[in-house]
């Protein structure tokens, strides 16, 4: 098995190079949204096989619809249990998906900046780079450089992960090269699916699983152009980028802020880090804050998490990964426009300067626009859910911001949200996964200059 | 007590113009506040008198410093039953403590926005108006015309009060206008306190008590600078201020919708609205759309609401009223401000334009700053509360919201929340009444020029 999936990838990625020529120059958002619709239906039709579920009896259309829609959206919600309910092959589809999904965004994020940078004239790093053909100007070398990266760090924490699960576990060869392989690639996609029915748990004080898939997951979630600039010139930070920097800080921050937070409030609750060794609940507390954004793994029992615990975890999920990468989310560097523009505003200066760089000002409205509209979609679907179910408010709000986010991450209620409940998430799934980089890209795109402008006015605020 | 009360405001509007006169020109926000805290302190000490508990017994620190805050911040968030454990002495405190409250906030808000438009170099209507001494420019003329209108409101609600609780419930003579002029006071000055245990649930059904009130808590949610402009040429739209527009527009959308979506949520739950006649429930889901923004009183039983309700009423009370008034939350024309910049950014413009005039640049960063560091504080504030007590989160963020907005709204639980959670709730009130008007001021006041800017850049959004 470990042997088909890159042939499929390599297949997969020359259809989406065609797809991309033919449509790419005229509508960027329609060729992803109607690629990740194709994607989807095509999952839905195999896992609807009955060979694609142990039992033989096969899935229902929501079941189907729900996984496939979580796989090629890399959240990883599931409504059945992965190990128990599908086959084999079940499983390869779903990490086939998987692989389309993250190698998807990741490409597409990154062939919407650069493009959005051309519109723009602006010769930032990445544009630069693209019009000297010198890095991954052309949309055949971004979607190498992209595969390339997925298969280098796929292919590494597989061989990792398979060494300890022969090593430490004692699994025969075919089966902990497999579960190296399905992990790892669940990993860097940032998918969260696993093929153990209590997703991580049974390794939680394990730092040879826990570690090198954090790292996969924290690199996936670094996105494209952070990786590609990295890659260049990672001695000379002052050369990089603001998106790479923001990217960088803001990620470093995320991490030990969430892993402190996590540790803190969990450290005494007997169902989740009480019962570990020290050592292990701040591993655990780490790997969770890794985890949460939004790669949607789990090493302790989210259940029995404390709820402001959800809480916290919902910011992280909200917040999100870097742009153009297996991340989802509304991304750090849109929230690094908010708190800079604030920051900016408290402290009464007129431009927003970041690293000694002004903000340019389309950017202001654009991010206040994406975060807007995602906090209405998710205040919606939260009153939808909790008017269908009985559950309450914390784990709705948390649910609705693990499928906008495409995090995966659950309080356990997926399966008994009834169906319309359930197709309220797959699409939010969907447009969690496409909605802000198709918009923020769309809007960037749309940028004209100021032809005249009406007397200026202010209402009274706050 | 009904002749008394005039007399104290009297004397207190003079001392509020003195204190004002002496201070106003060199620090607003430092005014606002000292003022703020002597009044609830000074409140909190007539409150710990014996006389003011009708057992005698006194009230503890925390009780009286919690009544005390909630009257001045005109909140109406109790952790003692109004008319069960204060004595007529301690209500009449109240009721001052009120009067007190509502006054200031609307004759600040009102003096800061006449601050701002001045040192801005502002014509608008109220500045014009303000140089020319035609309308009401200096502070006294501001202190004047608030008194005029709250005097002329409040006298003319007390009387229609009281003319029902005397014809319509055979109250004594006495009792009815000492009720009139409690309930009408605490109406206009959206304040929330009843003179009920159940609160107005009693009334749910009548509409010469329900719908009277309603028009105070309305007229006072609207703010002065509006109060005045449309009293100087309500019969000319097309001339109003952009402030004034959005606070028409925006509360006029506000209560149809809330009244829509709370009748509707509620129409079958037999706690709430199922039991009625279908014309007292529109009329309850009315009364309550009113009184969620931000006056606080309830005529059907909250805790009994659907959480879905309590959610929307969430948003509602966040948003508030207008500037300038007794209303409190972060006021509709921020809000107005953030849907105009997501309705332009999504149509492709480049400046915000808003009935014919351009929303000044500056305003947008300030209304994300203050929704920005509301947001923070709610959030940080709910988690807080979630620790120490056993609440959902619905609870808990309705608890939060209604004090931070002044709304004082309960899901039931205020008096059951433990000490240290009863001052968090004090700070929200004291800082949810004055921080976003001063912020507000204080950040538009400190608009600059730009001397220099740093060449642009821009990170990926989304
Ligand atoms: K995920
Ligand atoms: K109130």
């Amino acid at each position: 098995m470990q042997v088909e999936v890159p042939a499929v990838m390599r297949a997969l990625a020359a259809g989406f190079a065609r797809f991309f020529r033919t449509f790419a120059p005229r509508h960027p958002a329609q060729v992803i949204v109607l690629g990740f619709a194709g994607a989807v239906a095509a999952g839905t039709g195999l896992l609807l096989l009955p060979v694609a579920t142990s039992s033989g009896g096969g899935a229902s259309l929501l079941e189907a619809l729900f996984t496939a829609t979580s796989a090629v959206c890399v959240t990883g919600l599931i409504t059945v249990d992965t190990p128990v309910f599908w086959s084999g092959f079940g499983q390869v589809v779903i990490l086939v998906l998987i692989q389309i999904g993250g190698f998807g965004v990741m490409s597409f994020g990154t062939l919407l900046g650069v493009l959005t940078a051309r519109r723009l004239g602006l010769r930032s790093r990445i544009s630069a780079a693209a019009e000297t053909k010198s890095g991954f100007g052309d949309v055949r070398r971004v979607l190498i450089g992209v595969l390339l990266i997925s298969l280098v760090v796929e292919a590494a924490l597989a061989l990792i992960l398979a060494i300890r699960f022969m090593a430490g576990y004692g699994y025969p060869p075919g089966e902990a090269v497999w579960h190296g392989v399905f992990h790892s690639i669940s990993s860097f996609n940032n998918a969260g699916f696993a093929l153990y029915s209590d997703n991580l748990i049974g390794f939680v004080g394990d730092p040879w699983i826990c570690l090198p898939i954090a790292a996969a997951v924290i690199i996936g979630g670094l996105g494209f152009p952070v990786l590609f600039e990295l890659g260049r010139q990672y001695r000379r930070p002052i050369h990089w980028s603001m998106n790479t920097k923001l990217v960088i800080v803001g990620s470093a921050i995320l991490l030990a802020g969430g892993a402190v937070f996590l540790t803190v409030v969990e450290w005494t609750n007997p169902a989740t880090l009480g019962g570990l060794h020290p050592a292990e609940r701040v591993l655990a507390g780490f790997f969770q804050s890794v985890i949460t954004r939004t790669a949607g793994f789990n090493s302790i029992d989210i259940a029995q998490m404390n709820p402001v615990s959800w809480l916290g975890m919902d910011i992280l999920m909200f917040i999100g990964g870097g742009p153009a990468g297996t991340a989802g989310g509304l991304k750090i560097t849109t929230f690094a426009v908010l708190f800079f523009i604030l920051s900016t505003e408290l402290q009464g200066g007129t431009a927003v300067n970041i690293f000694g760089k002004r903000l340019s000002r389309a950017v202001h409205r654009q991010a206040i626009t994406v975060v807007l509209l995602a906090i209405a979609l998710v205040t919606g679907s939260t009153m939808f859910l909790m008017l269908i179910t009985d559950f309450g408010q914390e784990r709705i709000l948390f649910e609705v911001i693990s499928a906008f986010a495409t995090v995966g991450l659950s309080t356990g209620i997926t399966a008994a949200i009834p169906p319309q409940g359930q197709l309220v998430l797959i699409l939010l799934m969907f447009v969690g996964r496409l909605g802000p980089v198709t918009l923020g890209a769309a809007l960037a795109l749309r940028e004209r200059p100021m032809l005249y402008e009406y007397p200026k006015e202010r209402p009274l605020i706050g």
